[in-house]
């Protein structure tokens, strides 16, 4: 059985065929192929110029992005079997980086062939985000193709991120797929074990993003640091600074929740941190008032800018939040900086940091920039795929 | 005594304030000072609107880049005082992140605040490169600068690099600035031991600036993997590779002598590696027809943009080198891909990449992308100091 057509607009089917997986609403052909004769889900086989068949693509008239291509070729079903076999390719990359069964990022939407679809792995517990009516179809055929492959003990829905609406989709509390999952989850990271709340954590439950990050970090500890953690969740970047020897570490965290996670953590892995309760910015404030001073200060935020039209303000928060950590840095002190808004570039943050330093009179030397670690892989055509960055910058006096 | 002056001309000071180190010709108000009054070298006082002070910079009438800053303060005289300082400061960030005396660059110009100086360690002895007339009239003082603080065996001059023409300099042979210099020096890069030649090798003899992103190499290694490195010069990334259990390495470069040097680096680790001598293309062709494949491909070529006009040209070069290089890779295998041509950006490698995936109709996940570390610190304000861009792609047959 083909699918119906979806033509696009004269010459709107470049990026389609430089690679890029998203149809815009206003690319569409309406006149040939109206929108809105589609359900949300509907699988459509794009045509471009001349006719020339794009691939298979899903399609939510109700949403900015109106399509995602699933295939090159053309009436591809997306179905348990097709679902299995790019789990597979995508597991076949972290079983290579991290070994077998390790607790990593296993899907990455678009860059991993599964557009909508976002899969971390804590030990044998999966946590499962959709966020476009097209996958949403296939729920059902998601949940038993991860069981079918990965054989987990317990699968959990973490359909709560506000995005879902953006494709009509109810956004809802964290539930149980599948099978049984516990409240916690133990979770081990270059050595380091992390319990995990997979039902309650901010986002899927961790960050695994910022891993190849925090290896990085090892490179810039020394005995008897002063470290400033802040935004430090579940002391994924702290715990490794407190393992060094006698590193005074505090980490800063407006959630009760996260601190007291954090405590376990450190506890867990009998190693000990401060913790300041309290906004970012009011708490690096207060610190500064009182001269206190970091040898390394990590500041490593949620997404300050969530959506485009808020760019420059979202600009003006990470300057004022990077100019205040650099308030507390020790002279010759390492700032780690870091990004995940994707509206805000690579250059953007580089550019910030310089400015703040600029402005306190200091001399900054960017010694490295990196981002996202390859268990979530950037989709080359896809600018929107790479949205971490994370820069490591020594902050001199001025020459 | 005070330094002359030069002043800017009107809002042409934009730059410098925000932390640039570099004036262009075109930027200085000749009405009130002439560039063509200063002998190459001399130290000025730099004026910015208002006649507001920026700082002391060196000149040369005869470059296009015609001042370098070394200081925000004004009347700094760049002896052998403040070049210890600057040493010294430069070492704290090495001894930091490599340990005390290890080989590394030591020195990278305008982001260490010593425009115009490189400076290499390979053990106990250093490798340095001028390529400013500012610089260039300090030699001594930098030689004995460097001797004092690192009290090295022997100081090679590496002053054979074109560039320096752009600043009317000669372009002379590798030769002894002080002290003792053996033909061969051994240096250590993540356990392994190579033969620097500091008299002969290419550039200053080693490429200290993949280090980090060879570390991230191992990541992507595996028992019995099939291996090509591409330019492979000493073996820096093949016999990272070699080391790997059942690895089977194949190293291409046109040089005899990187090959022979290679060979002896492979024996001095007890490795084992095959070798090509060749141009790159010719080579990649010959394996392609040879139907060759490999399951990681690595291409680090030296620079295929040497000046901005080529940049067109250039692109093309990176364009093929890169197909060619996935006409002999392994389904599903990485490509390490490099290009240290400060005129190719990062965004720009990405891009070549996927164009000539999307040619071969391949699917491109861009795993991770990374540059110069830590060692080549880049001046944040100064863009030009990023040269280095290194991108891992995973490779899949199209989706």
């Amino acid at each position: 059985m083909a699918y119906p057509e979806l033509q696009l607009k004269k010459s709107e089917d470049r990026r389609l065929r430089a690679g890029h997986a998203w149809i815009f609403s206003n690319e569409v052909d309406s006149g040939k192929t109206a929108l809105t004769d589609f359900e949300p889900g509907t699988l459509v086989n794009v045509l471009g110029q001349g006719g020339k068949p794009l691939g298979t693509a899903y399609v939510n008239p109700h949403s900015l992005i109106c399509g995602r291509v699933i295939s090159r070729r053309s009436d591809v079903a997306l179905d348990k079997s097709l679902i299995k076999h790019r789990l597979n390719i995508a597991a076949g990359l972290r079983e290579r980086l991290y070994g077998k069964a390790a607790s990593c990022r296993l899907v990455f939407g678009e860059s991993d062939g599964l557009p909508g679809l976002i899969v971390d792995r804590f030990d044998d517990i999966l946590a499962v985000q959709i966020s476009t009516a097209g996958m949403d179809h296939h729920a059902d055929a998601v949940i038993q193709a991860l069981g079918e492959t990965f054989r987990p003990r317990g699968i959990v829905w973490r359909n709560d991120n506000p995005i879902r609406e953006l494709e009509g989709l109810t956004v809802s509390k964290p539930s149980i797929a599948s099978g049984e999952v516990p409240d916690t989850v133990e979770i081990e990271e270059s050595g380091l074990r992390f319990q995990i709340a997979p039902l309650a954590g901010q986002k899927t439950g961790w960050f695994f993003d910022q891993r190849a990050m925090r290896e990085r970090l090892e490179h810039y500890l020394k005995p008897g640091l002063r470290v400033l953690d802040v935004y430090s969740y579940l002391g994924a970047w702290g715990l490794r600074a407190a393992r060094q020897a006698d590193a005074e570490v505090t980490c800063v965290d407006r959630s009760a929740d996260a601190l007291s996670g954090l405590e376990a953590n450190a506890d867990l892995n009998e190693l000990e941190v401060a913790t300041i309760e309290g906004d970012a910015m009011a708490v690096l404030k207060t610190l500064r008032q009182e001269e206190e001073k970091f040898d390394l200060v990590i500041v490593d935020p949620p997404a300050l800018i969530k959506r485009r039209k808020d760019a420059k303000q979202g600009r003006q928060a990470y300057r004022q939040l990077n100019q205040a950590a650099l308030q507390v840095l020790e002279k010759n002190g390492i700032l780690v900086s870091a990004s995940c808004s994707s509206h805000l570039a690579q250059a953007d943050l580089i550019r910030t940091v310089q400015a703040a330093s600029r402005h306190l009179d200091r001399s900054a030397q960017l010694l490295e920039v990196g981002g996202q670690g390859p268990d979530h892989p950037i989709h080359p055509a896809i600018p929107e795929t790479a949205y971490l960055k994370t820069a490591f910058f020594r902050i001199l006096p001025s020459w």
